[in-house]
Order: structure tokens, then C-alpha cells, then sequence
């Protein structure tokens, strides 16, 4: 019975493409694998060649340098008023250090983002930076919010400025569920006015055991999102606001073949900053990635995806916001980066790229309190030479000190 | 007509996969495009359970540590004979500096592979190395290997042992083809009796005008090889001599839909050390990558691609050794890798991977001395959880430090 199918299609497809071609193909060389992905996925382009790739530069940023004792990370997308540029982000009192979920307790930090307030500085010259205090504090006691805010994402919105962010509320462990809370304002350097509910949550949980080894944890199919709705980031496209997000779900995935990445890209889509977030029913649009960084480009989305997952270390397009594509690979790309993104919010169809943001600088044991560097790059498609440099070594003590947290 | 061809094979199909089906396939939503990549390119498994995923961890060789005034770098792979390792390298007397092609004379090298020769050395333990002394030195006057040997490869085979190498006959400018040379002997130590050919040469030349800048080159299709057959890698499989070595088109590739990738990847075959070393007709395998490095994988063949390319720090799989397929996404691979491949010789179809090598590092301002360094890996398939660290995070100054050479 099988047969007689095949053959019916052998017919209809011969028919179709007509004999000729069929043994033009058959007399020809198949180019390699490779070869057909250079021609058809890279477009016959080298990466210098390639407007989704570029290299990346690092700089200490002048008024933001480590500070001992103090946590600066999480840099939200960088915003520009007039002609001062603004920057906000996590900053933790660290000066009894980081004691682990197990230890903490009211006064004393988890981690380098437990009991955070947002903070922003500002510029002219991008260079330069000067703190200039607090922008949103911890809620009051009892609320969502009421342990720590952190990693900020800004939007420019109808002449009002908002502030999306990571909200934990007491007591924190591994496992304590984020959602994303919001606070706006008249001007960029606030009052800020705290918006009493989240804007979004998490998914529906799958049920897990014990909290070491992850591995262990029982796998039940919850939503991707499940356990974690981190680093919000926005842009405007089509006409709504458009929150991307950092997901995880409940369960460890990867052990069902329908199970979701470990870490992914959510977007929930709103019509008015205060909501509602509607999840996006394609979700995840990302497979991988951390911290989640994206712009306007031409006349869809770029999306830089860093540091786990299958594509990491990755530029990604996506003609619609939605539905990305591996466009780059890149080397060194910049941590929990925040972009300067001319076009963030302008609803553009030509969008512009990005040419440099802020990144941080994670912990680790010779230099444990996070800081905020500048980086630049060229996302322009206007393949600037200088960023198009690839083959990028390290150094003997690079190379070392990368297994050494 | 069209329309009655879709017809038949709309009713083909429906018989095919019954109504039921294609109606269930309408009402679901349909994934993003990451997430089918997830599930299909990635097999709906994260890194940590991706047999072809690893960290690289690196390590100091005792023995071969810099030396002022030095160049040792190209590690082969590791061949093994009885107890003993052996890494042959080039090596090459700085003691003057590298002065560049224009300033280079009979006794000042252009580079840190001028005026090089091949050297070995031993070890026991993998961790403690002998450099033993010259394994391969430059040809007399007058022949194709006057000027410099180096980046050797090695095969075992029958009983004997093959050194394939670059080869460079005076004078060296920027544009000289290289070939790659033979040596062979009876033992892993030599005597080395020089092949007085080369085994395998460039394909047919483009054209090109002038030397800088290099995008100003008049495209002329050449074979994807018309410039360099560097790097040679030897394996066997299927029973044959597999030479895999790194390729450069004569002129810029990229601007035109079907040249070929800056670098790639090519194949050559032979029934006989000596050759003849027939290219493969779907040459190139890779599209991407710097130094060429190979281990038998199961079946079939992996690749480690690095530093160059559309698909550059990616770990590649083919099930053919021709027909290689994007496996793993990598961060930090060994520059220039020699890796310990136990079964290289073997004619394996259960390759076991790799789990250690030696790389290179290359010069730099302030370590202008290439050096030998030991890596560790799990490209193996046992998912070793002490290489599925993602994640991998740098210091400032190793941020800051890789913009500068």
C-alpha cells in the first residue's frame, strides 16, 4: 500500500518539475552542507561582510567604577532626554558582603541583586557618568515588592517615562518567584509613582522536589515562564508596547522532548504602559539567552542573545518581533548589556541599530562588587570596519582566570 | 493546470496523513521560530545535555611554558606510542623579533611561523613535558620547503609515522602560497626522511592587483583553495587517509553570491601517505574556522571551528566526514588546538571524542612570545557536569585586554 503512495507522488512531483531538471540535478555536484548554509543561511557573506556582526570594545566608565562594598549592574537601556543621557540600575549595599539564600536575612544580602534599590546616573558626553540618587526603592513591608527591585528597563511612552523592573517579596530563597513591577513619572529623574500591582507574573507552575541538585527537580510540564519573569526590556513596534522578558520554567527542561529551554525570551504586548501585559502566544520567542537586549532594526527586531543556551553568544532578527533568526556569531559580547537605542520607542520601520550601551561586570573572587563598563560596538549596518575584526584571542591569564568565578 | 497538480497532491497527502491530522495541525498555534529550532536543530535539549557541548579549561604546560626570544606554537595532535605523547610544533628563534614580510631577511623572521622548523616533545603524564628537539627542519636551498616548515600534523599508519606540513620557499611576502610538505619515518623520534614533493598544493588562482587593502582585490573565482592549504589535520576514516586543512580563496570571497567563504575547511583522500591526495568534489566541508581540528565521533566525524567565519566557536558533526552540521555552541575554544585523539588512526565507526590538547597562545604586546598551553575538555558524549558550565564571564581586564593584540 506504502508503495503504490510513493509512487503516485514520484508521479505527481515528476510532473511537476518536469524530467529535465530532474537530471540536471543528478548531474551536478551537491555542494557540501556547509557549503549550502554559507550560500543559503549566511548569504554568501563572510562576517565582515555580515551587517549583524561586529566586535566589541570595553572601557571603564568614568564616575561608575568599582566601588568596594557596592553592587552596580542590571543597566537598563539607555535613555535620552534633551541632550542628557540616562542610565538605571541595581545597586546593592555590600558592605557585610553576600551570604547566600541560607544566611541572609533582613539587613544582610543574598546576592549582588537581594535587597536592591534602582538607582540611575546621568551624562552628556556618554563617557562620564554622575550618580544621582535613588529612583525607586523597595515597597512598603507586606507587598510584592517588599524585598528587592532590580534590572530595569525604561520606556519613553506618550511624554511620561516608565520603569519596569524585577520585584521579590520577603522572604527570599532559590526558588521565590519574581514578577514585574512598574513606577512612572513626569520627568526622567522622577518623583517616580510606584504602581501597586505587577504587571506581570509568572506561568503555571509544574510541581519540583528539593532544591539541590536542579537536576533532580521532577519534571512536570509547567509554562516557560514558569518560575521566572526577569530583566524586562522595552520597545515600541506596531504601535504597542512590547516587554520582552528573561523566562525559565519550573521543571528542568530538556528531559521531555516539548519541554522549554532552560533560559528563553518571553514578550508580552500591552496597548498602555500600566497593562494589560498579554503573553504572546508564540512565547518563547528566544531559545536562549540571558539578560535580554533588543532594537528596532530596518524594519523588524534585532535581539542579542548572550551567555546560555543552545544560540547563545548570538545576533538574531526577527521580521516581526516574534519569530527570530540566528543572523551573527559573536565573540565577547557584552554582559546584562543596556543599549543606547536611538529608536526605542519611536515605532520606526527603518530602525537604526545600536553603536554602544553599558554593560556590567559580574562578581568574582578577586574583584567582587559588580560595576558598570561601557561598550561599544556597530549594529548601524553601516559595517564600520573597526568593528568588523574577528579571530579575537585572549590572553594567557584571560584564559585561566575564565574557569575561576 | 498548477492548480489541478496541488490538487492531486493535496488528496496524496490527505490519504497520506488522514484528515484528522492536517485538522489538528490547523487548530494549534505554530511555534515560534526559535522554538522550533529548539526542538528540531536542537533536539529540545539545553547545552549541559548536549554531548556535543563543553567548557574549555586551561592550564599552564610544564616545560613548554613561554620562553623569551621563542615562537612555539601549531601543536599537531597528540600521538601516543606506547606509554609515551608526543606534540611536534613549530618553532622558530625570535631572538631578533618578527620585523614583517617587507623587512625580513635570511635570518629575521617575517613572522612567528618564518623561518620555522618543526619540533617535538615528550611527555608521560600529559601535564610535564621534554622538548626532545628538531623533528623536521626547513628543505635545502632551492626547494619548495626552503623557507619555513610548520604547522604540522601527524598519522599513524602501518606501522610508520607521516609529519604533513606547511611549507614556504623563499622568498615569503604576503601573498606566497604555501603547499603542504611530507616527512616520515619509522618511529615517533625520527630519523624524518623529507617526501621530495609536496603532497598537496592551492587550487587555480583568481586575480588580484596590489596587496593592501585587501577588499580592494579584483574578484576573480578561484577555486575556494587558490591561496592557502594550511594547517593540515590527518584522520582515517572509511578506511582512508583523510587530510582536512584550512583554505583560502586567492580573491575576496563574499561579493559575489556563489565564491567562497575568507576560510574554510577542506578535505583531500588518499589510499597512501604519500598521496595522491585527491580534493573532495564537494570541497569546501567547513565554511568557517581558523586552525583545522578533527576527531572520529561515534559514526562519524566532529569538527571544532573557531575564530573565523559565519560559524565560527561552534562544534560541528557529520556523519560522512563531508557533510558537517552546526552541533554545539562554544565559547572560549582552544586557539590553534591539538587534541589527544586516541582513536585517530583507528578507522573507527565509535569514535570516543576528546577530552584534552594542546593550544597555542599567540603573541601580544606584552607576551610577544607564542607559547604551548594545555587544555581540558568533555567532547566525549559521558556529559561530564564539570564542562556544561555555561554562562562563562570575564574579568575587566581581559574585557579591556582583547581589543589589543
Amino acid at each position: 500500500m506504502m508503495n503504490i503512495k510513493f509512487y503516485v507522488i514520484t508521479l505527481v512531483l515528476t510532473s511537476l518539475l518536469g524530467t529535465s531538471a530532474i537530471a540536471k540535478q543528478e548531474n551536478s555536484i551537491k555542494p557540501s552542507a556547509a557549503m549550502k548554509r554559507y550560500q543559503e543561511m549566511w548569504e554568501s557573506k563572510n562576517p565582515y561582510d555580515n551587517e549583524f556582526y561586529s566586535s566589541f570594545r570595553y572601557k571603564p566608565l568614568k564616575g561608575l567604577e568599582m566601588e568596594e562594598g557596592v553592587s552596580r549592574r542590571d543597566a537598563s537601556q539607555i535613555l535620552k532626554v534633551a541632550d542628557t543621557y540616562y542610565v538605571y540600575y541595581t545597586k546593592v549595599d555590600m558592605k557585610n558582603g553576600v551570604v547566600g539564600y541560607a544566611k541572609a536575612d533582613a539587613t544582610t544580602p543574598a546576592n549582588t541583586w537581594d535587597l536592591a534599590d534602582i538607582f540611575y546616573a546621568t551624562s552628556k558626553d556618554t563617557y562620564t557618568w554622575k550618580e544621582q540618587g535613588l529612583a525607586i526603592p523597595r515597597g512598603p513591608k507586606g507587598e510584592f515588592d517588599d524585598r528587592s527591585v532590580f534590572t530595569p528597563g525604561v520606556l519613553a511612552w506618550q511624554g511620561k517615562y516608565y520603569l519596569y523592573y524585577q520585584a521579590v517579596k520577603a522572604p527570599y530563597n532559590q526558588r521565590t518567584k519574581n514578577v514585574i513591577g512598574m513606577s512612572w513619572a513626569d520627568s526622567p529623574e522622577g518623583p517616580w509613582h510606584r504602581h501597586p500591582e505587577p504587571v506581570l507574573t509568572s506561568g503555571k507552575s509544574g510541581v519540583w522536589q528539593g532544591e539541590k541538585p536542579i537536576r533532580s527537580l521532577i519534571e512536570k510540564e509547567g509554562d516557560f515562564d514558569s518560575l521566572k519573569v526577569h530583566d524586562p526590556f522595552l520597545l515600541v513596534f506596531n504601535g504597542k508596547i512590547h516587554l520582552y522578558y528573561k523566562a525559565h520554567p519550573m521543571g528542568l527542561s530538556g528531559q521531555l522532548k516539548l519541554t522549554y529551554p532552560d533560559f528563553s525570551g518571553g514578550l508580552a504586548i500591552a496597548e498602555s504602559p500600566f497593562g494589560p501585559f498579554i503573553k504572546h502566544p508564540q512565547n518563547p520567542v528566544l531559545n536562549s539567552g540571558h539578560e535580554v537586549v533588543l532594537w528596532p532594526y530596518k524594519s523588524g527586531v534585532a535581539a542579542l542573545v548572550t551567555a546560555n543556551g543552545p544560540e547563545k553568544n548570538t545576533i538574531q532578527w526577527s521580521p516581526d518581533g516574534v519569530n527570530f533568526e540566528i543572523k551573527a556569531h559573536v565573540v565577547l559580547p557584552p554582559d546584562a548589556a543596556g543599549p543606547y537605542v536611538p529608536d526605542a520607542y519611536t515605532d520606526t520601520k527603518d530602525g537604526q541599530g545600536i553603536t554602544w550601551g553599558i554593560s556590567h561586570i559580574a562578581q568574582r573572587k578577586n574583584q567582587p562588587w559588580p560595576h558598570l563598563m561601557r561598550f561599544q560596538t556597530d549594529l548601524t549596518g553601516t559595517n564600520n570596519r573597526k568593528f568588523k575584526r574577528e579571530n579575537i584571542r585572549f590572553s594567557k591569564d584571560a584564559l585561566i582566570q575564565s574557569d575561576k568565578r
